[in-house]
């Protein structure tokens, strides 16, 4: 057995004492009845973690939730896709904080025991009149439903929601943890145009979450990469309400590491669908580099491998260049040396020491012509390595990125701009 | 009047006792009568100085070279497109020595005064036969040409031919600078896939020289981006043989300060013109980063935007994405303040303290629609400025970019592999 989780339903909603809602307002199409503001919400008083965005441009929901996560633990998440409340100045932030403090009236909590998320066009005034209208609406609806209207709700350029939710036995106590999450585009490591919001009814310390939480999501959401684009406003925010009842986890146990890893497994599973569903995304790679001198070095190989136009588009071509892998290598930045490295699509040796290995080009080409492969880097240098998960860059995506024009026409109808 | 140089033909055999010779040996392909290899080639006894790529993964013709120009100064550069020599090996090594040595004898000069230079795909050996079979028909058309044969036979999915020539006087005596060069894909600051052979007849002092070419190619060839990719063979080679007789340039000098403009403006326009001969290009940015603190804060900024998948792809959909572009601001790793950042396109402010700025996007979206147009980026935190001269990203660029497996088979056909 590679694990011993049980899949269960329910998403973000599956672990107990945990309500949902979403509300449809119209935000990026006032025309539109799509679901696009979400409420998650716990019966109980909870921990909570929230890790955001490295990009130096954050989002007002990002400021608004970083500070309230610093000051105490939040127990609802309200989020919005189609407009990213980001580079929107002091009035963003007022909006976000808005959405913070109607929550919290209608849910009868502090304001800063609600989180803040938003995804969607950057720049562009958030269409206040229309979310406001839909607050009461949104509470009033709050059920143990099945989660999957947050995750329809979040998302935007994704084709399909993304929710995942296992059950284990904890030192005899049935455990849940639940998430959903959204990606698309502007995914790059160190987090992604995405929000993951995850749930787990485990009865746990503080410093076992926060580490757990930490090293889940430098294990899976800091390593895909769509289009070496970070974005403004990615977001994990993780909650645990103990509703479970199991005996307190407490940080450096083996419980502790047991939770650590169902937390990850979560947390990789959400992270490769939003792989798998970037942007017009035909291949799904994991890239593995080793053999390195450090880890920097590995993470560099990897990076630079990984967001190389011309591997992407070759990876969309179906062709084994491994030329452009190792040209790609060459200005990663980290040590090599070229004569020591060898190339492998699955077990296949396609460079060896730094020029063509032995396998016939029509065997590598079988296996890029799949969706779904694996492709190691051995620099031969160390023991440092790096795994990536990364997709191809298609015609289709750069066709579908041309423009948001759209929106701003759609701001300046709604007098926004 | 904004420079003192009178256009001249020649490119880079205009330049006083230069020959150059082309000829078609079908390295890419047996059936075509492209020309393919070509030779520069000095009369008299020549300074040189050679700059290549950063890569670490660097093809065999580049390391010859500059194990040759470390040692002595050149006086002939053989090259030829078609194929890289990269990622060769041994083999790729004893093929580049091969070019300059067979070169050299029937020049009756010495091998380390011959550099050489390739370009094409990465990875497969040169078809030697064919190369070898032409050497005495190269050398035996040397001839005071238009330097035009060089400039085509150096191509690849250029779409034309790059070349540019000027004299001007100089102390009482006329000078020429002339050059030719090729890029297309894998064009990214600290060179790109590209080849630049510039030649002068200006009397000079090597450190003049050394000076003028390290600071030039500074300010045009690491300026430039296409898809930031950083080639394997990238190589700048300039040529000065004297001829014109000039009173001798020492560094330090307003001479040497005029030849050295006279260098950067060359490179410029040859610079320049690969970017909007990119694989499918239809945009020439102008992009320009101001006000930082530091002058590498200014150039981390402007590489991650002209770098960005994102932003390029806007610029291909004629969309005044500014959301886009502050977004790649903010994880270029530079000190920033989200709220002081202005960003302009052409003269218009479209985004001002980090939100929407005054102009109509109307406005915006007709400057970004045309060919040509620049954007500053003013961080208002300092005075260091860095300007990079960039494209957009097209479907057509990835199309272009998905397969070069028809090569493989080719070389299989020729038995190399």
């Amino acid at each position: 057995m590679d694990h011993p989780y049980t899949r269960i339903k329910g998403g973000v909603c599956a672990s107990k004492e945990f309500l949902t809602s979403a509300v449809s307002c119209g935000i990026k199409n006032p025309e539109s009845d799509r679901l696009d503001l979400s409420l998650i919400y716990s019966k109980r008083d909870c921990l909570s973690v929230g890790m955001f965005t490295q990009n130096k441009v954050k989002a007002a929901p990002v400021r608004v939730s970083q500070n309230h996560l610093r000051a105490n633990p939040i127990r609802a998440i309200i989020s919005n896709s189609g407009n990213a409340n980001a580079c929107t100045g002091p009035n963003g932030l007022k909006d976000a904080r808005n959405m913070a403090s109607e929550t919290a009236k209608l849910l009868k909590i502090k304001q800063r025991e609600v989180a803040v998320c938003s995804t969607g066009v950057i720049g562009l005034p958030l269409p206040m009149a229309r979310v406001a209208s839909k607050y009461e609406l949104l509470i009033a609806g709050l059920g143990p439903k099945n989660g999957n209207d947050v995750a329809k709700a979040i998302i935007t350029s994704d084709t399909h929601e993304k929710e995942f939710a296992i059950s284990f036995d904890l030192d005899g106590t049935r455990i849940r943890i639940g998430g959903c999450a959204k990606g698309a585009g502007m995914i790059n490591p160190n987090m992604a145009t995405m929000l993951c919001f995850i749930t787990t009814d485990a009865n746990l310390s503080s410093s076992c979450l926060n580490r757990a939480v930490k090293d889940a999501v430098e294990n899976t959401f800091n390593r895909i990469t769509i289009d070496g684009d970070t974005s403004t406003n990615d977001s994990v925010i993780v909650m645990a309400n103990g509703a479970a009842e199991n005996k307190r986890i407490t940080r450096g146990t083996k419980s502790c590491r047991i939770f650590a890893h169902a937390l990850e497994f979560v947390m990789s599973k959400l992270a490769k669908a939003i792989v798998r569903d970037g942007e017009r995304v035909t291949k799904f790679v994991t890239l593995e580099v080793k053999g390195a001198r450090t880890a920097m070095d590995a993470k560099k190989v990897a990076q630079a491998v990984a967001n190389s136009s011309l591997v992407k588009s070759s990876w969309n071509g179906e062709d084994p260049n491994w030329g452009r892998i190792i040209h790609a290598v060459g200005y990663a930045g980290a040590s090599i040396r070229e004569e020591l490295i060898d190339i492998y699509y699955e077990s296949k040796s396609a460079c060896e020491g730094g020029i063509q290995g032995p396998t016939n080009p029509e065997v590598l080409r079988s296996i890029v012509s799949k969706a779904d492969f694996k492709i190691t880097i051995d620099l031969n240098l160390g023991s440092a390595k790096h795994t990536i998960y990364a997709s191809d860059l298609s015609p289709e995506y750069v066709e579908f990125n041309r423009s948001e024009y759209a929106y701003w026409k759609q701001a300046k109808k709604d007098g926004l701009v």
